[in-house]
């Protein structure tokens, strides 16, 4: 594959981060990172014909995901699956050229099959759906990147796993924090060793969210706000510190009894967790109040922050405590996570490799969720 | 007691606070606080005769204690109990202009009692030994200030409790969070109704502690850094809840066996909180790395953030998630806590009124203490 838009690439990504003072040392910093960080690097060559991706339910999300990939030159929505064929099928079609004969139904998902100009599908549908539209896609042999958290047991995302390792195509679950510059800098950091040997973690995330919405019932969402909102703070601890926690202990809570919103699942969960070596985390996460997202990273010769941590826009990543210098946010609309997330996947499929956060990433996460809601005393589903 | 001075006390308060672009709205509202809040709006009159207090153990809190005194009129530091009379002893008999004769030996302590100018003792001593120079004050007659942890079990707690009771005596803890300017704030901004009801909340307070001193040890420590650091974000939460905790998780860790630092206690410790409305915390401590004292403050209609919580100057409290307005930092050197708390109990023994913060708020943290150890699975002493 080419690299001649390498740097241009590079020089894109550097210009979505702010100017500040500390801009040099920053500047020098993302130039490092982008070398060494395959995801971060890849270039975006119009050479290489975009992958075809169906966009399997419309709603929030995978509008985002499409107006990401009509900004990028690896990625093409190509198709459609949604139970509104004649609204939101053909407003989507419009929008990005798609023509009419591939905007398929739930009815209709197999004659996906046939469709060439579709090499993979986009799965943003209600988490309890990701199991079988994954599944289905893989004997499709269609390449699958599946929105978190990948489905609603770890049970469920074997068999995808399996699926799709039996089909031979790729599976990638959506971790945008991953491939977001401002969070790949934290990793730079720490690997660095610019706040000595990690610690331990406290984070969180959370909304206050809407009733009547499929996230807050047990067959769609499969459980609770950890699922959704915890699951951030926790895969981002488990991607920095490189192991599989391997003690919990959890406390879930619900204080609104009156909306009605928390009949099937908790409204607010606090867990702690514990890896090998020792190192620990404290974290929340709710559906019941506007719980901004944050990470505060220890380390024993120093702290750093990310403030607005797992909105779509402008993580802030700085230095707490005095131990370490840095102040950076990455600008760029709320499609940028998801841009970059649809090129990784697309470079993955287009040079047969595996992708950074494949089913493995979603499993381990489910994993721990099942662990936690054990140590709550809430069963998952 | 002649309360003409308490418009220009509450002057002197208002001008510790930083002005800002939102310096009306703090203005009104800290004057609010003022007229609501009795240890804020405490006269300092120079018609009540100063409470003379021994500072027992002159470290380096009791240092910044009695720098306090010296800006106040209602404490004076009268005594001196210390180790090391020669030294110590005669250096800040001088500077307090203390007289010699009034210099005591932890072997001559029992002279206290005789001393008319000391009404009252600081007790700034290691943890494992508030408990005796508590008791034998009350013994003779002393009220006292004793410093948090209020002793290293609750069962000792309840003894200090008894003895000062018996004794027709005072006894205070020195929580300086409950009279700090910013603090008071949150809390006001919680009743007011600001953020709604309140639903969640996380925070952590630590530092990297240096070998060799006797916060480290078993027999003077009598626990690690939730004992020490761990308290604070655990006691304001329970001051602003207003209830006490009834379910605990924590995990405690030790990632650094080079130093022996760690030999008798935990390094760190990640635990949650769980209070009878259904409120909940997640909280971390450590003595293993610069960990910034923070509290996040989750209401069904906004958060607040307090950074730098539980340093001896500026806390700064804001909104975060964009429910609640508010930016405030208290100014002042590292004595003014101290001041505050301070003028609190000399008020309180002129008046003869409760502490805000008496025993029982000693024995409430130190009961949430051994539960959390508990959970741990890690003895306390």
């Amino acid at each position: 594959m080419p690299d001649s838009t390498a740097p241009q690439r590079q020089d894109t990504l550097l210009r979505m981060v702010r100017m500040d003072r500390r801009s040099f040392t920053r500047l020098s910093a993302l130039a490092l990172a982008a070398t060494r960080v395959p995801s971060f690097a890849q270039p975006a060559s119009t050479a290489v014909k975009p992958v075809g991706y169906a966009a399997i339910g419309l709603g929030t999300i995978s509008d985002i995901f499409m107006r990401a990939c009509a900004k990028t030159q690896t990625a093409k929505i190509t198709a459609l699956v949604t139970g509104h064929p004649e609204t939101k099928g053909k407003k989507y079609a419009a929008m990005y050229g798609i023509p009419e004969s591939s905007i398929y139904t739930y009815e209709t998902y197999e004659r996906l099959r046939d469709n060439k100009d579709v090499e993979a599908v986009y799965v943003g549908l209600p988490n309890s759906m990701h199991r079988e539209y994954t599944v289905r896609a893989a004997q499709m042999g269609k390449h699958v990147l599946c929105e978190k958290p990948m489905a609603i047991s770890s049970a469920e995302c074997r068999q995808m796993i399996d699926a799709c390792r039996a089909a031979g195509v790729k599976l990638m679950i959506a971790y945008r924090i991953h491939y977001e510059p401002t969070h790949l800098e934290a990793q730079r950091l720490i690997q660095s060793g610019a706040i000595g040997d990690l610690q331990s973690f406290e984070g969180a995330f959370g909304f206050n969210a809407k009733p009547n919405q499929w996230r807050l019932t047990k067959q769609f969402g499969g459980g609770g706000s950890l699922m959704d909102v915890g699951i951030y703070p926790m895969n981002e601890i488990r991607w920095l510190v490189g192991e599989e926690p391997t003690a919990f202990t959890a406390v879930a809570t619900t204080r609104d009894h009156a909306s009605g919103r928390f009949a099937e699942m908790e409204q607010t969960l606090d867990f702690t967790l514990k890896f090998p070596s020792g190192i620990t985390a404290a974290l929340g996460c709710t559906y019941g109040s506007d719980m901004p997202g944050f990470l505060r990273i220890h380390g024993d010769r120093g702290s750093l922050m990310i403030e607005n941590a797992y909105n779509y826009t402008g993580p802030h990543l700085f230095g707490i405590g005095g131990g370490v210098h840095v102040d950076t946010t990455t600008q760029g609309d709320q499609t940028l996570h998801f841009q970059l997330e649809a090129e990784h996947f697309s470079n993955c499929i287009r040079t047969n490799t595996q992708p950074k956060t494949p089913g493995e990433e979603g499993l381990h996460d489910m994993l721990a969720i099942e662990a936690i809601y054990k140590a709550a005393g809430t069963p998952i589903a």
